[in-house]
């Protein structure tokens, strides 16, 4: 901030319609990798920017802001909403359901504050694209799909993301947290843990509830299997080493006195390295298959859903942001922090082209006023301010510190 | 069998409909109180014999055949199917499909054999309508909707049915086992077990799967309830008193990454005694709370679903029902037999007057071709013959040894 | 036998001299098969009485009353304590202690009655030899030890008892139990439940208590098979088919913060049919070993403590049994019971020789004060009367039904 | 200090005395508080060497090494084996016995490495007592009991340790671990965990083995209690927060055919900051209590064992002392490391007093040769060099670091 005068800054009129994005993003969230009305929002305000932009695997957007000669810098926002209820009482909460792959509707909300993301990114360009007189290259826009999936990075280099947009030597990104507004969380080396997701189906014999000695009970077996997952953190792993293991799903059953023929679960594991990853989902599999057998039950099966990679920040290109970023929000406003449990498929877009990738969490809560909510939560709704411009400034400064001085 | 010629008998006619109305039922199963079509189907019978009926309890369906003076006896059959996906591999294996109250949309199977019971009584019917001068008085026939869930037998008699319908003294009603095919069981006092269905929800607190420190998990705690439950049988009870706590039904979450804020699961209890039955309900709540309690978790709901009365065969009553079945079908091929652990909504039409009522179980499998499935079990498909006649001849002749002599 | 008046009767110093040895027996318990000043007493006894005895099996006592030509009729009563430190608060409550197979000093006590067995069976000795003109034949006393152990009728017989004692044509006997003092209850068919003992260890790896990551929680394992384990009366076996698994003993580590190598704890299992015991012998192992590959630790090991067979009452000689002793206790003091959970060795003596064997229980408490405590309890104390005094008639009575008419 | 030759060194002669006190005392260890003839083997050596000393704690000895005017400064080395059969194969393995509180006897073994400690601070000793040229003031030798048990700091400073010994101004002390022998692991800051020791007892109800329904089982309670307390560090604590519940023992029940009236288990807490351990704590208290409740049993006793302070590194001071290790030991054996789990009562001694201390790991195996055990393993035999000469070398190094200059 010590020189914030000569920086591109936000104007009220960019603030405004920043908020106004905001407000209808919020209000319109919609499901992994069917975020059709949003990719639409998005390509109609670049369109308006006059921004070059195209769609790019499913409901990605790619606007490429060409500026002269230069470097290419890309940075990403994701957009899809999460199945939650929103219990926010916020006036723009949303109302909008989605339909899941098995048909169920539910409700949607942008319960991991992806909306901030796109609004921030939106603003950030429409500051560049007003200044091109103080920066010269090219900037990338990737308003990336399908985040909570895993699905949308990959679908976008799939989709041939890199031969239809400039290759940029660095990619960068943005998470909200529940950290105080105003500032941001950096860290260097490893950033967020690896993912893994799985799904499990253990197979009983069905029977009729009052004869459970006709049938093998895969729902009794199901919560062995869950209660013994517990000891992998508590027993088989370093006490130092973090890692996690949930089951955010558990389904079986259509009728109380049936027992049923299976049971669903589903597995969601974190871990910041290779061989932790590498002992955790062999435990899971022993176990499940070890508690099947105490049941006397079939060999359950185990599918992969997805792998997270672990998003990684380059030393010496996070040092270069990080000290933008500071210069931007003031020194005490941007804190090196130890890497989180959460996981992103941020680091595939420049891994899939073997380029650094630089991610930061900036704050979206006013903590004097209490907890934060967290991500995913029911209750999570960022104060608009300074949560936003904290967003786009952020993305300014940074691309900025990676783009070619202005043109002469 | 001594006299059988003395009895109306069956034709070849009679067999080839009874096949064919069951071969019908069988293909087009519908849930629980939604049986629209099968309601139909059996008012178009009775007009074709031209039984008087009407509908009674929604989709349930009352015949009545009057033949003089003499005792009123009903019969009773109930007409749902269950949401089983059927694995029979049968020419007419039901692929039909229902929509259970949450909207989802599930397979239909006739897995507990309810359409023998319609095929077999509508055959009755048709001989006793053909041979009014071999007996006197009046039948009743009941096909009641939604035994599944206990619902039918109280809807039937909420909408009026004995106000409707003659009063019988006495109701009869059977049900298809995996037993000898042309056997009968029957037991003397209790027949059937009280069932008890309850709804539990577990509150956790919703948070991202990879912070479980900002929420509190609900479907672990639930694993660690249903894990609890086997107590009650294995070390609460006299081991000489039989029950059983089943869990059919476990559905919690949306997503592999969020832990959920509820799980909700069903409980089907099964017990022969008021004092056992309020023994394992007390356990159930009992555990269920202080689980809660062990999770630093809200208080769960734990709501009723239904209750099925005990059913009681009258023991004066069933004794000369018994000798009548053993007259027509042979000695050996009535067994006098213990209790079952099943269930049935069957005793509340009598209760709901005051009268006696006697059930009996009868065969529909050659046990010799090896075991027989369970009902409710995907493979649940029993033998035609001789299951069908067996419970046409079955409920003729204990219809008959109530009803008055030939009119002279 | 319907005038009780021509039955050798208990005099009052019968009774007192009952009451002596009860109080002495039941203040020195002895541990199964170190029953040594027990013994000592009853020989004692024996010799006062000038009965002929010797010893067998260790510390079992075989009287030999003999009283000219005429039927050899055994009875049986069990002598052995339990470790439990008695809390009933008698004056003559045992403070004794004995010491266990591994040098453990515990407290022993009379928990299971058999001092009461051992008093009247005495008592009935006595009436007998002093009316050796009432009856013909010989009496065969079987004082066994080491019943809780199902040690003690194998050792007898092992050791040559029938070899060195008269064979009798039926073996009798007794035990006290949570009914109303006075009453009888006699099982024909199956007496009591068959029983076996296991020692199951499972072996994990030792480590420091702050590095679960470098050992194997053996006790962890432990308590998900102790968990799993209740799965098989509450889910594998038939609701109506009576068995227990219980877990008696849990026994691991010597230090808090060292995870132990291994834990072991026992079993004992119930069941009244061969079938089911197969069923949940095999169950047992089946849990066992899979919660040890869960655990990824080695196989464990199940070893077979002892076995104990199905008590059986010869039908035909029950029914001779219960006349008798109703004829002496009264009609309606003498009920026919289902069999009991409970088990026995009492069956091995009469197995051995291939002769019937009768066994029954009587009452040692008064219902009415309050509910009577189970055996093996702390506070297991009958009352002294009727209950010894309905033992001994039971046994005279008994034995006199099954010995010759009066000398002339 | 820089250069080697100037400091006293370990003649051949010291390091043979250095392993032959090794072998006797790794042959002869004693459980906590026991160590009598340890205690008598330290006061023969000082008194050998002609060094002041008094028993201190019980059996904790005390030896003041003063050399004229001059900083003092206590190192610390504690003597107590733990409760186990040595499987080391080492020709000087322990057979040696101990007795518990309970009178049991167990093998006794030197499984945590104390007797290294011990060796070494004696050669240490001996190298400043022949060379008091070298240095000026006063070494505080703290030979110190009961670490396991965390009896014996408290023991020695209740016993007037600082009123008896002069008072110094740091405490300096080693623990041997499974590091490349001839290496230093040293922390700045937290450098070992904060252990609490609980003592639970849930009450059953006493029951024949057969009449679960009599009794309230305490071994299946309990073994819900050890299953749920997995669900600490899996679920309620952030994964990143190290932290350890262990169960060490499980002790329940006297014979396999009695459920017991009660279970007794012992927990060890490991946390690094007083929330974390607050939260945990908390945690198991209401588990314990919860789980009580779902078994309709008494409320339990929980009781504290034992508290284990944090093991605080001083940073300026830890700086001094590293720097003194590395210029003994070479530069790149001595590593900067995280705090450990493991726990210690070492730091007391310094706070007790309110002056700062340094507490460092020594390596004790050639990890070419393979894996090496942790401690408390049956295993664990560290090789004699160079372990025991770094750990001599170490404790000269930082006490003359921190003495004053040679006396001219």
């Amino acid at each position: 901030m010590t020189e914030t005068s000569l920086l591109p800054a936000l104007t009220d009129a960019d603030r405004e319609q920043m908020h106004a994005d905001y407000r209808h993003l919020h209000t319109h969230p919609e499901l992994s990798m069917q975020e059709h009305r949003t990719a639409e929002f998005i390509a109609a305000e670049l369109a308006a920017l006059g921004v070059e932009h195209f769609r790019c695997g499913g409901t990605g957007v790619v606007g490429i802001l060409r500026n002269g000669d230069g470097p290419v810098v890309a940075f990403r926002a994701d957009t899809d909403g999460l199945p939650i209820a929103e219990d926010t009482g916020l006036d723009y909460a949303s109302r909008d359901t989605g339909t899941l792959a098995d048909g169920t509707i539910v409700p949607v909300m942008h319960g991991c504050g992806h909306d901030t993301h796109v609004a921030a990114l939106l603003a950030a360009a429409r500051v560049l694209a007003r200044h091109t007189n103080a920066w010269s290259g090219t900037v990338v826009l990737l308003f990336q799909p399908g985040e909570e999936t895993a699905a949308g990075a990959a679908a976008m280099v799939e989709d041939g993301l890199w031969d239809r947009a400039p290759r940029p030597e660095v990619v960068l990104g943005q998470h909200v947290m529940p950290l105080q507004a105003g500032t941001i969380n950096i860290s260097t080396g490893t950033a967020m843990a690896m993912a893994d997701a799985l799904r499990v189906t253990v197979y009983g014999k069905q029977s009729h509830g009052s004869q459970p000695q006709a049938g093998i009970d895969p729902i009794v077996l199901g919560a062995h299997i869950i209660t013994r997952l517990q000891t992998i953190v508590s027993r088989e792993l370093d006490p130092t080493t973090p890692a996690v293991v949930t089951s955010g799903t558990f389904h079986a059953g259509l009728k109380e006195n049936i027992i049923p023929d299976r049971a669903e679960f589903t597995l969601n594991i974190r871990t910041f390295e290779q061989e932790t990853r590498d002992q955790v989902l062999a435990a899971i599999r022993r176990i499940v298959s070890a508690e099947a057998a105490a049941s006397a039950a079939p060999e359950p099966t185990v599918e992969e859903i997805y792998t997270f990679p672990r998003c990684y920040n380059d030393p010496q290109t996070t040092a270069g942001i990080a000290a933008a970023l500071r210069a931007e929000l003031g020194q005490d406003n941007v804190v090196d922090a130890p890497p989180l449990m959460g996981s992103e498929d941020f680091g595939h877009l420049a891994d899939s082209i073997g380029v650094p990738s630089v991610y930061w969490m900036f704050g979206g809560f006013d903590l004097a006023a209490g907890p934060a909510p967290m991500n995913h939560s029911p209750f999570f709704g960022p104060v608009m301010e300074p949560t936003l411009s904290t967003g786009a400034r952020a993305a300014v400064a940074a691309l900025l510190s990676r783009l070619g001085p202005a043109r002469t």
